[in-house]
């Protein structure tokens, strides 16, 4: 890396377009007014979770496409992940639009580690446009890694709910857009939580320790940004990052903001509020990158945080490792 | 891209060295002479499978780093992925090196997917060293795609054995070594097979299709390579995939081989030969790279092939979405 586990983008590729797909539940909350499609129930009218998902997220590629003035032929590759085993939704994505593609796994913070991918491709000169898009689904999230919903389990209060949503950018060389200036390549940190029910906590330590890698490396300060945006943290997970950070002499509460915090109006069981790769990629495609493009926002730190384990894993007895990417997004 | 779907490197980006283990079976057959550690049960000392599986990806890892000359620290990003749901070993093993991770899946062809990624990175300015490797382990993948071995199940005529193995490769800005010269980013290619048992048949076609890409971006014919190497296709999908170029009025006959193929001297039930993403990612690692260091070989087209389904999709009666990557790798 030029500076530590920095990249710096000197060329400042840009976000030339975004689209967001978001389910019922989500549009209810803040992401309604600024997704490009809202779904009226969470099938799509298909008629499995899987084949939803994936709906979703080609959707959302396809809009973000249209509205970069291009289609599918006009995009060099295609980064994508997703949650689902062996990334189906984004596999099988890639299968339908022909892209050249690359895929990409970093549990929910995959949509930062797209955007740090497509923002290299396109700044050294191996992309002209770039595609980055990742998506979730509540149900087929449910079934693989948890319970089947038919059961009806009950959920503990430190559970996040996935969000059925996708998001989708269009990197691009050169043009207009907000610019990705820089971005900070997380190492994968540990605490020793083995609770999947609060990836929250598992995934804090790994959110302030690339946000602290991230002011050492750029010399910034927290101030430097209008907002610093966390992946999926939720309520309690935002709490204890910012404390984490906070101990380390930097306070990041004036201008932090969790996606996974504000995605719903927590009234039923969301609880701590929404995770999955979808959230932080739907709020950042929809809602912030509209504040970007308008004026309101204009330096975003996006750090999308994942946890990086599985049902074996977790079955076997082991701790949850944790991951984040921290990405510049400067108007 | 530069051309069509392929990226040239200006900077010749050098594998300053590469590091392969491997299990009993396949150290019988041509990689017993040329693997850095052959184990002498594929257990490895531990007590599960994934377990083992992880450690082979380390224990890789950190050989190929130290024949580099340089420990983790010395890396400034690990570019792995594996087939185990969630990329666990990929990502267990990089909470162990601490290096700054960017996980990556692309089934059999992660090898050649990761190597193109950190040939762009250091080719681009934006790490000075990059770690790219892959592993699989027969009985993780058996577990967790196929049937409990203790069932004892019957393999049909047409399947090929997951490779116990596991290659990992320092790629450097500059320095000595094999340079990555130029590489061709894959589409994902159906061509409707949904025999999961007959992987090397769905995989033809994208290997077809990414040889003759390259060919048509570069310029290059067939007999450019001393090498035409592709990834885990077996005996009768290396058939498919030469009759399949033949048509398009390419002969890469004389030139190719097959890591699959090559992998096991099949005597039980291996059949069409080895695949997984450490087949072909320990054949380049220990044979291939030796035969490039020593001037055995000069030019070589590294083409890994991968599948991109999942239990959940056969399930749902989906066919095989297939891919392949290649990377032009010149002595």
């Amino acid at each position: 890396m030029q500076k530590g586990n920095t990249v710096f983008f000197k060329n400042r590729p840009a976000i030339a377009a975004a689209a967001a797909v978001a389910g019922p539940k989500e549009c209810a909350g803040v992401l309604g007014d600024f997704v490009d499609a809202a779904l009226g129930d969470d099938m799509f009218g298909e008629n499995t979770f899987e084949r939803a998902e994936r709906k979703m997220l080609l959707t959302a590629v396809r809009l973000s496409l249209q509205k970069a003035g291009c289609g599918a032929e006009g995009a060099d590759v295609f980064l994508s992940g997703d949650l689902l085993n062996q990334i189906i939704t984004a596999s099988f994505s890639a299968r339908e639009t022909g892209m050249p593609f690359l895929g990409i796994y970093s549990a929910c913070s995959t949509m930062s580690e797209g955007l740090l991918l497509a923002a290299m491709l396109c700044d050294g000169g191996y992309a002209g446009r770039a595609v980055a898009a990742t998506g979730s689904h509540f149900s087929s999230a449910e079934r693989q890694y948890r319970y089947p919903l038919e059961l009806g389990t009950t959920r503990p209060p430190q559970a996040q709910w996935t969000v059925t949503g996708a998001g989708s950018f269009v990197v691009a060389a050169r043009g207009e857009g907000p610019a990705i200036t820089c971005g900070t390549v997380g190492r994968v940190t540990d605490y020793g939580v083995s609770d999947v029910n609060n990836m929250g906590a598992a995934m804090a330590p790994a959110a302030a320790s690339t946000i602290l890698q991230h002011f050492q490396d750029t010399g910034r300060a927290p101030a430097y940004y209008d907002l610093i945006l966390t992946g999926d943290l939720g309520a309690l997970g935002s709490r204890l990052c910012k404390d984490l950070v906070w101990e380390k002499g930097k306070d990041i509460e004036p201008n932090h903001v969790d996606c996974g915090e504000i995605v719903y109006k927590v009234i039923e069981d969301e609880f701590q509020g929404g995770s999955g790769a979808g959230c932080s990629a739907a709020v950042l495609a929809s809602y912030i990158y509209d504040k970007l493009r308008r004026g309101g926002l204009r330096r975003v730190l996006f750090v999308a945080t994942g946890a990086l384990l599985s049902t074996v894993s977790s079955g076997q007895g082991e701790t949850i490792p944790c991951i984040a990417h921290a990405v510049a997004i400067e108007a």
